[in-house]
């Protein structure tokens, strides 16, 4: 009795990536003995071709891609990788070939940061490829990052540098000069900033990764902590100094953490940068520009919807 | 500043669905404390409008089909139900209604599963509704079912009937007569077999949900196992007399599981029917009828690719 595709696919691709507890996805789940005296943490982000990616992106980067956004969130709250599950829907008629150099990309990543696939489900559709990633990782019981706990007074960092999503976006899509195809991989392969994260337990007041926007994802990280925020545009480290700063600080894909600090208190052993302050008040965000005055943006980030 | 579209969708609908450890879906992940003692048991499975269910199924029982079919993989370990995580791809302009209708079937079942939502992802589609579910379960260490115990000579058992999920596909599609809409709903909202899971922990020898088609599942319980299997067609309980053998045993969406007993146990407290047993040698699957002859199958079971 031959194997239907379905299961044939699984046990030629998905199999070598499967982890302990994974049961050789052959069982209708996975098991997983927790760690000990650690708290859970959880996401799930999804994907859709020519949505969050490129349809003609390298298959060997789409689910690196997904993998590390949520890994991105891992990093926001302070944790450590554990496991994920995912959900593939595949465009009929997919080539096996697509599917190999897909798995082979997720190996590479499992590899880096230290993680296996749990389970999950292939499935077909008569649309976009779809993808679903639900990611584990752990944290010590209360030391996990969160957003509400900026206050005002306390100065706002960022990591890395901001609007290379976008950009890399414009040079994946061949509208921007990317001769060393830098800004391309910033877009299709992001860098979740887990090391980061781990130094700012215990560090940061509050933290987000930025996905949708750094001005949007200020505003988040206002709300859930009841203050407002003035971010200094002049002052966000950005990779193109001729671009439209408007558009490099409302843009997606930058994957940097987004966190508060006490004032005077300097995130160690970190490339990050201040960028502005909390404040009292209604959590609204000012964007400043370098003579002091509010800027006015055109829209404030990326909606999914 | 008013809230983007996504995030006002999610704050509406999702946020009365968010259980303890969702951080009110406003951080980048959940956090979860395992139960202690407990192995956690994962799986996730998609579902693609018109490929897993219908485009003009009601939005209320679209989530609680794929939360079910997700439900009945713990069923198949014998799990607890703790939580889930769920991302939709929302086809462009889906109107809000549909979305308040979609998550007051998620609280539906809910509350008739004692579980509820750790987070997720809302994105938009170009293509059809994309759902993607990963679910979490409990289990003692060690006591999860698993489909590899099966030994020749045990005995091979169904819960429920076997059939209904491919009748209903067709009353649901009006081509069969469903004057009570019995089967449309066991399509639509099948029944995760939980009590029968927990009650057959340390009974059954090896267990997996019916999900698609008798037969080839079976062969997956063959496989794992490490013998054949004869199943007794006549005796697969089936919700239609008239209806072809042959189609109920190897259509899909059934749900029912499918266990293996030694044989002259009976498993207890459940409507279950003892259908076929364990053979030596190579984990085929002979099928036969009421004479005792081999019956030839057309097909084995549903392939999702």
């Amino acid at each position: 009795m031959t194997l239907p595709p379905e299961f044939s696919l699984i046990a030629r691709h998905f199999l070598p990536l499967a982890g302990a507890g994974a049961l050789a996805l052959s069982d209708d789940a996975a098991l997983l003995t927790p760690p000990p005296g650690r708290e859970l943490v959880l996401a799930a982000d999804a994907m859709v071709a020519g949505v969050h990616f490129l349809e003609d992106d390298p298959p060997e980067t789409i689910g690196r891609k997904l993998l590390r956004v949520n890994l991105s969130d891992l990093a926001a709250m302070g944790a450590d990788p554990l496991a994920y599950l995912m959900t593939i829907a595949l465009p009929h008629g997919t080539a096996d070939a697509w599917v190999a150099a897909f798995a082979a990309g997720m190996a590479l990543d499992q590899a880096e940061y230290g993680l296996a696939v749990l389970g999950g489900d292939t499935v077909s559709t008569p649309g976009p490829l779809t993808l679903s990633l639900t990611i584990l990782g752990v944290v010590a019981p209360g030391a996990a990052l969160r957003r509400n706990g900026a206050r005002p007074g306390d100065e706002l960092w960022v990591t890395g540098r901001i609007g290379d999503g976008v950009l890399g976006l414009a040079a994946a899509r061949g509208q921007l000069a990317d001769p060393d195809g830098c800004f391309a991989t910033r877009y299709r392969l992001p860098t979740p900033r887990l090391a980061e994260g781990r130094a700012l337990r215990g560090i940061a007041t509050a933290c987000m990764d930025v996905s949708d926007g750094l001005v949007q994802d200020l505003g988040h990280l206002c709300r859930a902590s009841g203050c407002g925020a003035v971010l200094r545009a002049a002052d966000v480290p950005l990779g193109a100094a001729d671009a439209d700063v408007a558009m490099l600080i409302t843009g997606g894909d930058d994957y940097e953490l987004l966190f508060a600090c006490r004032p005077g208190t300097a995130p160690p052993g970190m490339a990050a940068t201040r960028i502005g302050h909390f404040t009292e008040g209604a959590p609204t965000v000012t964007v400043i520009d370098a003579a002091g005055q509010p800027m006015s943006l055109p829209r404030q980030g990326w909606s999914h919807l």
